[in-house]
């Protein structure tokens, strides 16, 4: 092949809509002409003729003027003080109004109903008749499979494990046994749900390992990224409540509870028997330590990690600052010794006190 | 399906015991009815009546009263002050007493000998008559799997590579050509074993791969966590020695060396070359540069960056403490210029020596 | 089996070389007998009489003097102080002619070409003729498949991605549907190409799902590690550029951009939006947030997250250095309230100003 980096771009599933159903469909106020016909979604300085753009940041402001897409999505205040005769869809909340759109537009394609021939489903099995088995899948005994789930290319779903109803599973999704996915859950590749937890006592120096007889549940309407390991608990269930998103190469481990609608960015590490309260965000490659709790709604700093349990919202850092090398260098070795400095800040001032009693006015900390 | 997330509850595989045949087995002493029939164990706070519980550690002491369990795991001690007329079994190592018990009662489910019709094995791999292959899994040329060994769903095995007795490959575990997995290993889903080590020689801005010609060998009693990777060597071997125990998503480089019974928590990244030594253990997220070594017994806490060898046992921490983001943020301007306040200190301190010289009586750092 | 783990070594697919002909296809200066025959590489200390090993790290040259080697690649700098009777190729750059021998005396083991009977290819998938599909792999409906390149067990290709030549996946490989793969790109088992980027719109607290329509592109002899998860594109495509090599269990968010021939090394994690210039290397378990630029040939130092763009060339650092346990709290109490030392630093340079004002001289920050 000559020159496959610069093929064309293959063609993605569309469902063009007229911009005023679209409107419609989306909850938005439609200004122009909604007889438009929408082909597809596109930034606002790269789209077409026939494309939606949105603007969510005022810092892209600056392409409005000059996009060529058919209508934009913006927020009310936005549009008032941009004048123009280009179609536009007004919501209060763009990116959400556009996510709804780009929903419409792009729908996931459909996968026809069927078990493949390659497929090996066990006898107790029960599979939905309009649920899809891909090609070299295998479910186990006594699994389940609801209706109109996509069961991707590989995957491998454990015995007694039930998923709901419009679960899509990617090629080579692993379920173990005895975990339940709630409906409309969205797994991404390489995903490994319910392998046992880490869990070992140890007796003169050597680990015996603790049986992980638990399970894992995620509750409705969860996403888990490529690659992302959840562990099964190890009596109870490991938790991971509705809505909740987890990104790509993250771990969670046996045990946990991860709130509704929470959302854990990639990498991020979450030891055993941790909750991570409703509503909290978690940055990427953040790492939290065994046994915490975080509140609802607390966000945690990329690259942050946590030893102790965070009680109150708000968000919490804890990352050295970079620097070029050399810098970081002569800053890390009296960081070593920072207690040191502080001692001698102390007995400064203490000398100074003694000398000059009048002037000692800083608080104490 | 209506309620994916509220089923029951799936039926684990018990093999339930005595009370007393459980104790002769585990080497604790009975106290109370030996005649109970244990069918499961559960923490202290949630078992039933048929169920084992264990104490190992004082805060849980709060449930002894009031555990509806069928027994208690705990230490003499625990047991000296605790007046019932509950059935109990005394360990000097509970929680190590309880691991036992509970892998009698929980044993892994019995997975019925053979290659499964769907299976490939090459026509020169050598796969002991009890050995069960799963579903679409693959075995190259040459490649040995051992008695009573079990390969999971969609496993590719290698040419060459050797598979000791009582290993168990879960599903869609990779182990690449000619390494050598020893007996009861476990090896998690998406685990991926052999695959090339990160070697590559730059000439003039580009990269030229280094062959990856070593191997990996895990000795006896290994477990490795869910889409955990281990390079093979690039010249010698990657060895991760017996008894030890790595989590999910661990990163080890080629030729590595994990000594016997260390432990490595999830998300850590050992570099290329390191020595890890004998009963390490190594806290999750932590990171670990190339070349280097790690005394036998040291322990790294989680989320800690290594980047010069230890040579003493103890425990190490390099984190960043955690604080609200705004006290983060004043913070960690200032140790930006850390080395700039010490030298402050310092000018202050000589100033104060030329002043008052008598009363210069801090330790030199 | 008794000794899985003491098993002599598989042997490795070896293709000799006359050591003449080495130096001429690698292009260095033959010293010493030509005829020799080469079978194989090895470390100096470990080399046999048929191996050849480098030396390109002055701490290795004690080994000269002892190495059984047939032959050593040294730079001529190296060869000219070493008086010796050993066969020698003189190499400016040693470890790239090193690299070149090694790929020339261990090839990539010739795979037969063909579609394996328990491969599943959709009819409208073009698959060269001398392109090989190994056990269970599955490739989608108008997928490419390039002149002899290698599918391995059990990947999966989806429909649409297009694959260039003398390409390799390792088993258990998955590229979702529409990505491009450039000729002689290596990709390592479990790394998923081309999965939905962590894309959400929040609306109330909820998460809408923002559809990912972009795709992945790998430009040529690009080399992906094991485990490594590279997210499609939200709307444009995220693109690896030619010759970049990315380790084991990395993670590469949405739109990113690496340029040619960087470098990024295990558990680094890239948010969405990153540009990564050419040449660049990142360090194992580093982490770069989103909307990120990094300047051309810029370092990150293993561990640092970058929070701001790099604009300038040169290394980069942000790690808290270790210590023993004790010594890390008592500095961490205090980077907690640094900002107040810093107050109290200036406090008294002030008090001393007030009493001596011509011995303030300290340079402000």
């Amino acid at each position: 092949m000559k020159s496959a980096t610069v093929e064309t771009k293959a063609a993605v599933f569309v469902q063009p809509r007229k911009l005023a159903a679209l409107a419609e469909a989306i909850g938005a106020t439609l200004e122009g002409d909604g007889e438009i016909e929408i082909r597809g979604a596109a930034p606002l300085d790269c789209a077409g003729a026939h494309d939606i753009a949105f603007l969510s940041d005022a810092k892209y402001r600056v392409h409005l003027e000059t996009t060529q897409a058919a209508a934009v999505i913006l927020s009310p205040r936005e549009a008032a003080s941009w004048t123009t005769t280009k179609a536009r869809l007004l919501a209060v909340n763009p990116y959400a109004a556009y996510a709804k759109a780009a929903n419409l537009l792009y729908p996931e394609p459909p996968v026809p109903a069927g078990v493949h021939p390659t497929a090996t489903v066990a006898a107790s099995a029960q599979v939905a008749p309009d649920a899809a088995i891909g090609p070299h899948a295998s479910i186990g005994e006594y699994a389940v499979v609801g209706a109109r789930s996509v069961i991707g290319a590989g995957c491998a779903v454990g015995e007694q494990t039930i998923i709901g109803d419009d679960v899509r599973l990617a090629p080579r999704v692993v379920i173990y046994p005895r975990c339940v996915i709630g409906d409309r859950c969205v797994l991404h590749s390489g995903c490994v749900i319910g392998a046992d937890g880490f869990g070992f006592a140890n007796e003169n120096g050597r680990w015996i390992k603790i049986p992980q007889i638990g399970g894992v549940v995620l509750h409705s309407d969860v996403e888990i990224g490529a690659n992302t390991t959840i562990d099964r608990g190890a009596l109870g269930d490991t938790v991971v409540e509705e809505g909740a998103k987890i990104d790509n190469l993250v771990q969670i481990g046996h045990n946990c509870v991860v709130g509704a609608h929470a959302a854990i960015a990639g990498c991020a590490g979450i030891s055993g028997s941790v909750k991570i309260g409703k509503y909290c965000r978690i940055g990427g490659a953040a790492m939290i330590g065994g046994h915490l709790s975080i509140v609802d709604g607390a966000v945690v700093a990329a690259a942050t990690p946590i030893f102790s349990s965070i009680e109150s919202p708000g968000m919490y850092s804890g990352v050295y600052p970079v620097q070029p090398h050399r810098q970081w260098q002569k800053n890390a070795v009296q960081l070593r010794q920072l207690d040191t400095l502080y001692k001698r800040v102390r007995a400064l001032e203490k000398m100074l006190e003694a000398e000059t009693p009048a002037t000692n006015e800083h608080e104490e900390d």
